[in-house]
């Protein structure tokens, strides 16, 4: 598996992102799920430990350290809040695209063997596991967003406050839902073997990944302190533009290794979408095309990083260059 | 199909129930949800609407009402917050105890064909769109629950309070999650055909089918006005109690009258349990201890309502009675 430092963002962005993945895996592993009955642990720890990439909470983490040098003065024990419920939006934005993969790999879905280099959750598990572990993984998601003093024996001062609880739930479950990652997914059965107009594919693209991947910097954006919870409208424009770029970007990208690499280096099936007949941007731009609307996207995504204002957006510029420059 | 004053709860109270299952199917057929792809849409509200007891949300709507009656000087706008506060956590439930029958009847976990005397929604609408759906809408239920100004085009002194959201996000799900629902169905699934000691099987039970229904007593108790969103303990262990026994004894009936009543009763299949050589109440204490079992809880819950110290709580009583009394 390419290491990511072969993608050179800077050594210090490349430092980040390695400990960043280590963070997460380490809070996956804490709180995916101890108290869960045997067997639905066993089957939500292979969905979400071990594997991919980890854009969306990498996105959270780096917006919300973008967003946090506007508060230098903070005390450190703020600064620890923040720093927690970022990572508690993180891992809940990780839940939701792992139980998503969970589901759509299943039979009666996209029917996949092979994920991450491994079989499947429903070829390990079996399908009833498969679907309950993923039913299980979304509602885990709102639970890392709503920590409770009793659980966590933490005094609630120290907890993520309310309003900042309620505005991540708000966030999450409409990316996740009808308007969001499952109304794509709807979009997308309905047109298998059907042709698309680019407007069409680039609607359900922006839920079926948009939406998850802007609601990760929107979610790490609203880790920070503001008045009431709400943001400044400007910056968090700036960063859902960033975003939905880099949204787009991910899936051009997507469709072209789809086409290009091989099931070795994706660590899932190659080819896939020809083989089902889906309409990508390959077969409706053309390889070479679909490369430079990815170049565009990704400038698209350098312009709303300048708007924001903010002093240091080097690691966000870094995932912006993970996204394109990514061979699997 | 037995109409709900067959089950003779007092004049006043067979009037709230129907007015407040009119109010839950108008409810329901205003959020779920309009701005659904077209066919996600027709699978969402088939699993939803029009059917079932709405055995939750009558418990949500009537713990709060009971609640309310604490602060009768509260102003009319005040009340009306608190009730549209309800009515959402009501359909919240719902949306959860709905999606969850929708993954359950599929082919890999009880393959069931019939529901509330109609197709089940995979028979309907096929498995994807019917896995998708119960995705949709347990993100629908958190959705619910986290009202957005711009959404409502409400001020946001006139939405929930942000606190009250978080609460009630933070209690639905782990009422849904692997220490509730989901948690209860594994260890359901890890036992077909396996002997379990009453003991075990009340666990299950009270993981399975109980989590929820002690939410919505919960739940319903948060919607009203409380010193930092924080019901007041011995209430809110009061109205738990209550929803634990009725939780219980829901079950005890249920398999009563799956090994009792027929398949047209029911609106499901009956027998079924027997037939899946499931551990059931029926099948460990018989039929006869099992109904003086069920007795013996409607009466734990009736000492817990007099522990509440409200003045009136004859709508609890009567959802009460109608878990015991049911005959489908």
């Amino acid at each position: 598996m390419p290491h990511l430092t072969a993608l050179s963002p800077s050594a210090a962005a490349a430092d980040w992102l390695h400990q960043r993945q280590h963070d997460m895996e380490s809070a996956l592993s804490h709180w995916v799920a101890p108290q869960a009955p045997a067997d639905l642990q066993a089957t939500m720890r292979y969905a979400v430990l071990d594997g991919g990439k980890r854009l969306r909470p990498l996105l959270v983490l780096a917006s919300h350290e973008a967003v946090m040098q506007q508060h230098p003065q903070l005390a450190a024990s703020q600064v620890a809040v923040w720093h927690d419920t970022a990572l508690r939006a993180a891992c809940a934005v990780e839940l939701i695209h792992a139980y998503s993969l969970v589901h759509d790999d299943m039979p009666c879905m996209d029917n996949d063997q092979m994920r991450r280099g491994k079989p499947t959750t429903h070829v390990q598990f079996g399908e009833a596991a498969a679907l309950l572990a993923g039913d299980a993984m979304q509602a885990l998601a709102f639970e890392l967003l709503t920590p409770l003093a009793e659980e966590t024996g933490t005094p609630e001062s120290d907890l993520t406050p309310p309003a900042t609880q309620a505005a991540l739930c708000a966030i999450l479950a409409r990316a996740a839902g009808h308007r969001g990652m499952a109304g794509g997914q709807a979009i997308d059965l309905a047109h298998v073997g059907k042709r698309m107009t680019q407007a069409a594919l680039q609607h359900m693209h922006t839920l079926k990944t948009g939406a998850l991947l802007q609601a990760s910097v929107r979610m790490g954006c609203h880790c920070a302190p503001h008045a009431n919870a709400h943001p400044d409208p400007r910056l968090l424009a700036a960063l859902v533009q960033y975003g939905d770029a880099i949204g787009l970007a991910f899936q051009v990208v997507d469709d072209v290794l789809d086409a290009t690499a091989d099931s070795a280096t994706l660590g899932k099936t190659a080819g896939k979408d020809a083989a089902n007949d889906k309409p990508t941007y390959v077969s409706l731009m053309g390889i070479e095309a679909a490369q430079a609307y990815a170049t565009q996207l990704h400038q698209q995504a350098m312009q709303a990083l300048e708007q924001t204002g903010l002093p240091d957006t080097r690691i966000l510029v870094a995932l912006a260059d993970m996204v394109i420059q990514r061979r699997y």
